[in-house]
């Protein structure tokens, strides 16, 4: 299996600009990206989005990005993953280029989050969740996830202060990210004080509803150096899935389809987690962020809390992760995460970004880890 | 590029099945192609499906398929192109094996509409349509066809009840198809004299709001015969898009979607029009069967409903149409339509159908044409 490379990026900043439409980000972050790789036309689009047909009664992307972007009669569909549509996107458009169907290819995660009339928008994202069996009796995934929060904290005997340094930590990288949402540091104690929102996960563990799109322009690694001095290569990318109930697993502080797509992707790229040298992590509630570097195998079951207090996580710590702020700082426009973590992870690898490092992962989890995306960038 | 092999087939019958749900029509339609195929396993699973999430607040298809499925951890995410969403998604499929990323791979198109709390199913499709541009003003897609129809009755000096045979003949070849929604023939008087939906379209015009699930098993070439001794191979199948908004194209009785997606689609199989045996053709409503048959190039502009008014898109004509009952009449459960067209060719080209011809063409269309499928299957 051919590494595919990655010979442009781009995004747009994330909060909650009221001035702009998803049409509008979704072209600015594609442009950005088609500049980034110096083209003014890719052969394909795959766009990364979860719910707009919920969030803002609009379907087909596809083409209404491909329209407005002015790139006339391509290829183009969205492929929805929840929030792991953008690295699900990502996995689609890798296979676009190494079937040989599409030369070039532009995958952009967007989505609009901040304009919902009606539903709220965590009544949308549950969605994604088991709508017969969840979200019909009222859990949200706030509530899935304090419920697994208190389930780890009891099997591993951890504190509840012991996991906000996962926050304290993104929300510290943010500042330097021109593109995050929350450029400020937190405290620890402003983590466990801010309100509960679903006991004991308060306000401070929970990634923000915004809006936001990224883009990668992709091509096959025999013509990245004609677009790039700088190509970064995707060295795997695993897309794996479980139940969609919580309720259906054997446990609920671990996810098996990070499991089963960190393994898939360290086989293929022939990388251990030793080896890897930063990692984004889905760090959408704190508990994410501290099971997903168990699951992955970068700590010991139980492990993942104090990793992350020990600043093991920091840049300067053996692992940096979230260097550009993560879901819970940058922002977490569920369908354009998974493409923001490859964009940032690329920055850094191409000299531009906050760490030097030659590879990186990242993890972005869709429903309560009923898709994971994992992927494995390198420099060469 | 290497053929792709199709080595299982398998639906549900199309209908109003208020005793099912999403996930077990889903199921259903994917265990049949996988007994077809004999396997009690696939890598991948490629779901088209439009709206679920409006539809019936479910997104997550992927992981909610395969787990009801039992078909484990494996790769699987959605495609949507709006009512191209099945044609999008055996795109996808086809470049998940060719890229040697799996090596085979199930294709699950399915829609459930009949189930609808609040929206209407209509204002729920109206989102495939520029939202800001066209839904916003009331224009659904029974009115933006309805002006189609009378723009090219206009240009073309084309009657009303010329365009009544393109139903009446999808209501004929429904009869024998035990998976059709609707079995019974229609006269051509009684598609002038049902009610009027929007002026001069009637209700026998246009496809119906139902439930469905339609599947294919894909792998390559070289392992087809494992597997079956009559596979179907995909010689094409291209996906391209237009302009999301009617109003912004040079003309509305032809869509450049198709036209580029037939073109690629020819140019890569090395076949013409004149060389296909039998079309399944669009026909969401009668006006987009008439002008598909001019755009694909069988037909002479202007001639898409003389052509059809003359029979030759009857079973015994010289490019039978819509062999098992068209979107008309088979139904058109949105998301999955576009792998229902793909099972009803390969049942005619496997010699199960009704028809026996050797190769055929399936046209798949999103939106008001917005994006295009257009797939060519043959024997060998």
């Amino acid at each position: 299996m051919e590494d595919i490379a990655i010979v442009g990026i781009g995004c747009t900043p994330v909060g909650e600009p009221w001035d702009k439409s998803l049409r509008s980000i979704a072209v600015e972050s594609t442009w950005n990206a088609m500049d980034d790789a110096g083209v003014d036309q890719v052969d394909g689009l795959v766009v990364g989005n979860m719910s707009s047909g919920n969030f803002i009664d609009q379907e087909s992307l596809g083409p209404l990005i491909v329209d407005y972007a002015g790139l006339g009669n391509i290829t183009a569909f969205k492929v929805e993953g929840a929030c792991g549509s953008g690295g699900a996107a990502l996995h689609a458009g890798a296979m676009a280029v190494a079937s040989g169907y599409h030369d070039t290819v532009c995958v952009t995660g967007v989505e609009k989050m901040t304009d919902v009339v009606g539903d709220s928008a965590t009544k949308i994202l549950s969605n994604a969740s088991d709508r017969e069996y969840e979200a019909i009796h009222g859990v949200s995934f706030p509530g899935l996830n304090a419920m697994i929060m208190r389930r780890y904290m009891h099997d591993y005997n951890v504190k509840r202060e012991d996991i906000c340094s996962f926050p304290v930590n993104s929300h510290k990288h943010a500042v330097k990210n021109k593109y995050a949402m929350f450029r400020r540091e937190i405290s620890l104690d402003s983590v466990l004080n801010s309100p509960m929102v679903a006991d004991p996960m308060t306000l401070m563990d929970c990634a923000p509803i915004c809006d936001g799109a990224a883009s990668l322009i992709l091509t096959t690694k025999e013509k990245a150096h004609e677009y790039t001095d700088t190509p970064i290569y995707i060295k795997a990318n695993s897309v794996k899935t479980d139940t969609i109930g919580v309720h259906d697993r054997k446990t609920v502080t671990s996810m098996r389809a990070t499991v089963e797509a960190a393994r898939e992707a360290f086989s293929i790229s022939g990388l251990s987690p030793k080896d890897i040298e930063t990692a984004e992590m889905h760090d959408a509630f704190s508990i994410m962020g501290v099971i997903g570097l168990e699951d992955i195998g970068f700590v010991e079951r139980g492990q993942g809390a104090k990793f992350a207090a020990d600043g093991q996580i920091a840049i300067g710590g053996s692992l940096p992760c979230c260097t550009h702020g993560g879901l819970k700082a940058r922002g977490h426009p569920v369908g354009a995460t998974g493409v923001y973590q490859v964009v940032e992870l690329c920055r850094n690898l191409r000299g531009e970004g906050v760490i030097d490092v030659s590879n990186g992962l990242a993890q972005n989890i869709g429903g309560t880890g009923s898709t994971v995306a994992v992927t494995i960038l390198g420099r060469d």
